[in-house]
């Protein structure tokens, strides 16, 4: 892979993800959308669909991690840190791109909604205990991480159609089982990219950008990815 | 592939695309259907695995494009212009009979519903704004036809099993990501043959066909299928 | 294939998909059920997943096929007619033994339901129209033959893992989108061996088995599987 | 498979088996949980995306039995008693574990639910009767572990990806259709497990762990599981 072909894999990867992932929580939430109050499990085959879509466009190029959880997973099983950043710029690139057209797409929507959106970008908990919530986020991305670690050894499926489908799938089933705390971010940049395009993109009535929360889904995660990173190593 | 073969597939594929498809519109908005009110998870998967089941039939024959705008997305990736006018032959075609077939299997509930039907047969927005119901086709347009462009980089995916069973949940994904605003044709025949088919079968009661929205889900796919052909050329 | 398999895994596969499938239904209807009114979707699930579970089972025993819809389309195909009626006996054995288990499963629950119970085992239609009944049935069953059919042509997909997986989300997707009007039975023995079970299963107030309905599901889906057949022939 | 991988594997993947299964009932059954009344959909699927986090995560170190009643019906399969006793070891050892992450994963939740919470630990049938809700778990199982044993037939599909996911959406189809009754252990250990972890866990207002019932869902699936075993032996 080249540096190139890394950082267009990420950035188009993530962006599809976001724009997939913030658009269902647009079309469950918002008024005058035809998906309004599809509920939890929308919600989550959603998010698990998105992750699909953005992985099985990547993962030819970049490996697909759209993550900065998966990558410093990677980093600590692999010992091989030096194309870390240039995942990351991808990734947190690509999910203010996804956030920015998510919000094209439902233009009309936001537009008449006219009550705060900050659940339609950003995670939030439904009990605001910061510890809790580090780690709820942790445990649920060191679930991802690890069993993306581990599909390595399975005749490399990681980078097939099956182990693209099947980490969709475990996303979709991470958000049943995990999410009901926090709204699993599991991945730094899907929350901060979004969160910050919440913050510059002109919608009535949109509400604040919940900042002094915003540090919480990105330790989480990245906590949860180096500890799986870790736990690779130990265990096998 | 010869002429009769694709001419043949795209026939057979897009009429269980849009039989399946127009059929679970009406599954779950017709009186005396047992999935009345199934909901928007029912729509979703129910068009997803249209797509799978049209395209598992078609894929040997034809490649499965099933949808104008993969068709032109693809000839604009390897610039091969000339079977496109039989493949958009074969997709409106089938369109048109799968429509009349899913009016043939519902022929009770069409007779007893007295109620408007065009909505088991077209789209239609949730806000009437052409041009952002325009880009919100267009959007979805492309993140469908840009990940089935890049699947023919993942060891041929795009024609195997398990591709087929991918690009069916990624339907599924755009459906309840971005369907919200338009009710995602993404797809020029799935909406224009279903409607035509809508303007001349005998149902009572059953309203106009709208066909002054008509050309909006005609040119929003394929401004996204030209889009992502484009951008694949650009990336890749 | 020897006689023996072939009559071993139509028996096995067949009475874990009418278990499975019955099973479903008494889930969703009878009083304290865990799954009670969990809908069309739970239905159409259950009903799929019956289907893997069945297939899975048998695939490498009979070929799978446990519907006799499917043995004659299979028999028009190749012009091979002398095993259908051990295909056919095996299904309806496996049939009235799924039935059976499935009651035995749900033994508490139909003790104390109460009330007729002919719905948890066979189908019946929402408008009772014997000609649009047959019609539903025969075009619902032909998109199921016409897809198992034509999967030999990509590359023998019917018999491996990944076929067994897309035959059971067809049979999803038919559930949803062609199943309003009369339950969709698809497969004449999933009908009548859990209708022959009711009438003699000792259930208190299970009510009359509809025999005057039985031969509906029983010609429909037959029609379709030969109707199939003979469109795979003409179209290839 | 070394005897380190054989626990090392059964313990992770058990206990993501276990986090995810448990995590996913309390998800649906907690206040203040972003799921709550997702309903039986959510349980059947969390349950079987369970699975495949599990089963994915072990498959290449031990196999991914992650089920006392595999383990056994494996043993009858194929003879080899000698390496269950460390199967079972491991399993326990994981169900306890990944009971506790759960715990840990919804804290704020546990704090202020303030009602008995065995329910999201532990199966209780609908309509306690022993013999009843035995012969409901007995028959469940021998479903999951004859798919099982009979994989083994189809090209060694049991281990790979493939395998994985079609043992997960089986898994959902039980639970759909079959865990009306008992809520479907079907695994000794995840309902044994999760009820120690239940009657340690220093959860407020947590009700009694209800160990009256416990063999009911140890004794069904081991019959279970044996019985598979026993008849596969018989019939192939």
């Amino acid at each position: 892979m080249t540096n190139g072909d890394i950082f267009v894999g990420e950035t188009l990867g993530t962006s599809i993800l976001v724009l997939l992932g913030v658009g269902v929580c647009a079309a469950v939430t918002l008024n005058r959308s035809k998906a309004q109050h599809a509920g939890w499990l929308a919600i989550t085959f959603g998010w698990g669909f998105a992750v699909l879509a953005g992985a099985y466009a990547s993962v030819s190029l970049s490996g697909a991690h759209l993550n900065p959880a998966v990558t410093l997973g990677i980093a600590v099983k692999t010992g091989e840190w030096d194309k870390v950043p240039l995942y990351l710029a991808g990734q947190f690139t690509g999910a203010v791109i996804g956030a920015v057209l998510a919000w094209a797409t439902y233009l009309g929507q936001f537009r008449e909604h006219g009550e705060p959106v900050l659940g339609v970008f950003a995670t939030a908990p439904e009990i605001r205990h910061p510890i809790q919530n580090v780690i709820t986020e942790t445990i649920a991305t060191m679930v991802l991480v690890i069993v993306i670690l581990t599909q390595g050894l399975t005749n490399g499926l990681a980078l097939s159609g099956t182990g693209v489908l099947i980490t969709a799938l475990l996303v979709v089933g991470i958000g049943l089982s995990l999410g009901g705390p926090t709204g699993y971010a599991i991945n730094p940049v899907r929350d901060l990219g979004p969160r910050l395009a919440h913050s510059f993109l002109p919608i009535p009535g949109k509400g604040g950008s919940d900042w002094t929360y915003a540090w919480v889904p990105v330790v989480g995660p990245t906590l949860g990815g180096l500890a799986a990173g870790g736990l690779y190593r130990l265990a096998f």
